[in-house]
């Protein structure tokens, strides 16, 4: 996996990228924090379960936070570093807590389709009109599945209600004002260092990329690209609740790798070309990270006492479903990250 | 899918294969029927649990059984209609009954083999010195994986207890000395039609290697070759306690695959070439056999009343990770069947 696998952050043969295009680029996603913010307050984020335009707010407001925070990390040289490093875990605890409330929708809509997948209600025609069409109507679920669904339901939502107050509750902080007020300084004025106007941002946008390229290295994508590997389920039934450690490298591939695109975007500026190898790559990981925490919520609504082992018995088959998610979306991003590879070779 | 994708099962530019083909492979196949019952008997096949030599006299009891009743249906043509219907369901009844024992016990192999895999004890190397070594030593298995494995253990061996005392009784049957009887005068004597010698076996041979060929083509070959399909486990949840419709289409295959390498065996005599594409088609479709029943095992130990939530959430894990054995068996079986239609092409 050498560097050639992904493109140059800008042309080469241009000339140098100076501070300017950072300072742009911080501005702009300052000024789109404030809007997002703004719009959120506007569209009754009070309300017990967002609208359409608030979701979407906090969708935009998580987005500017992830851009900021992700610029202040790969170009930290060229930025007051107190500023910097005092600012960035704030933008994450910020951007952390309003993704909360959202992922566990998610999670629940995942699981539940899954469900209803297993249970062959979401049959392709061919299938509900074949032999067994009689036994399994559609929208129809077995004892297990509809109570695996009704417990997954209630766990989830709840996590989802208190994600939101959390989420309402931190939007009205002090301390979520205090991010917002640097925030505000940023649409204005970036704090670089004095050394900022002579440093050339190429080398710092090439080694998001070789931290990337690196990461994406030590994978095991040899296994991922032999499909129904098994590897994904091994610790299926390991007795260690704790996340899986096989998850843990991919996870931060899919961390580097929105690093290396935010790096784009702010080199590129507004012709940033959209690379449909990182796009196919990005989306194999987050589907990755779904599944995982999906699998993860399976297995942990199975150790809820005293279940039917019917319930208890869904909740193993969807578990193995959604590892198998797993499997299925390192597959998908050993595919996207091997294709280009052989076009640039 | 044309029947190209076969070879022809003699060199077509030879001349036809008469019915002294057909006899010789039959009364080989009667021979050795005969020479491995004698080695089942005097291997001590009364043993509670057979020895290995008393295994192999069995399998090899199986496999001429199977032959012989595959070309009685191949070339039905040429011989005696009464005689080869009547012997056909007795030598079926045969197999069955001997197959079941080992089927059984390998079932629980396989099933416990899973077990220990999603657990991580039989983890690689280097997962094994991972981040979760010390949760998960070597060997050990979870309360509701060893349960689960507990559960397997006592169903599937009292059913292979009684599969064995089964296969004793067939033998001391009256009916199995029928059919012993006509095995024995099958290998002096194969009662061909008076047309018989003037037939050619190469039509019926064809004929058999189409049946196969139409039914590939029936199969949902494009779904399979797409990797991680999620179709083997969508009814994976469904009230139906029935065999899955889908597979049948794929256990019929796995059939006709048999009787065209039996039909190959017969026309090639001695110097029948080893077909590698036959080979790793009918490995999959066994494979794809053996998962299917796997998991329809781990599913009926589910239903069994009063188990403990955490023996039926791992049956469900194992459910699920069969059935994604099934198909990657359809894939495997895909691949094979596809690769030597391009080198054929």
């Amino acid at each position: 996996m050498a560097q050639q696998h992904l493109d140059p952050p800008t042309d080469p043969t241009a000339g140098p990228v100076t501070s300017d295009a950072l300072a742009g680029y911080l501005r702009a996603q300052a000024t789109e924090f404030l809007r997002s913010l703004r719009q959120h307050r506007e569209t009754g984020a009070g309300a017990a379960s967002g609208s359409a335009e608030s979701v979407a707010a906090a969708r935009a407001l998580r987005r500017s936070a992830r851009r900021i925070s992700g610029s202040l990390h790969t170009f930290r040289p060229l930025l007051d570093t107190d500023w910097s490093e005092g600012m960035r875990p704030e933008l994450a605890w910020l951007s952390g807590t309003l993704a909360r409330e959202h992922a566990y929708g998610a999670r629940l809509e995942r699981l539940l389709g899954a469900l209803n997948r297993l249970s062959g209600s979401a049959a392709l025609p061919a299938q509900a009109a074949g032999a067994n069409a009689h036994t399994a109507p559609k929208g129809s679920l077995t004892v297990g599945a509809a109570k695996a669904g009704a417990l997954l339901d209630r766990q989830l939502t709840l996590a989802r209600t208190r994600a939101h107050s959390a989420a309402l509750q931190a939007l009205g902080s002090s301390r979520f004002h205090a991010v917002a007020d640097s925030v505000a300084v940023l649409a204005s004025e970036v704090p670089l260092t004095p050394a900022a106007p002579a440093t050339d941002l190429r080398p710092l946008a090439a080694a998001a990329a070789d931290r990337l390229t690196d990461a994406v290295s030590a994978l095991p994508l040899v296994t991922a690209g032999h499909p129904y590997n098994a590897e994904a389920l091994v610790h299926g039934l390991s007795a260690d609740t704790a996340p899986q450690p096989q998850d843990a490298p991919w996870h931060q591939v899919r961390l580097l790798l929105r690093l290396h695109r935010y790096a784009r975007e702010l080199m590129y500026g507004d012709e940033c070309p959209t690379d449909v190898r990182l796009l196919a790559a990005g989306q194999a990981l987050n589907r990755h990270r779904d599944a995982a925490e999906a699998a993860a919520a399976s297995a942990s609504a199975a150790r809820t006492p005293r279940i039917a082992p019917a319930t208890a018995y869904a909740l193993g088959v969807l578990h193995a479903d959604q590892r198998h998610e797993v499997e299925a979306a390192r597959f998908a991003f050993q595919q996207a990250w091997q294709k280009e590879a052989v076009r640039t070779l």
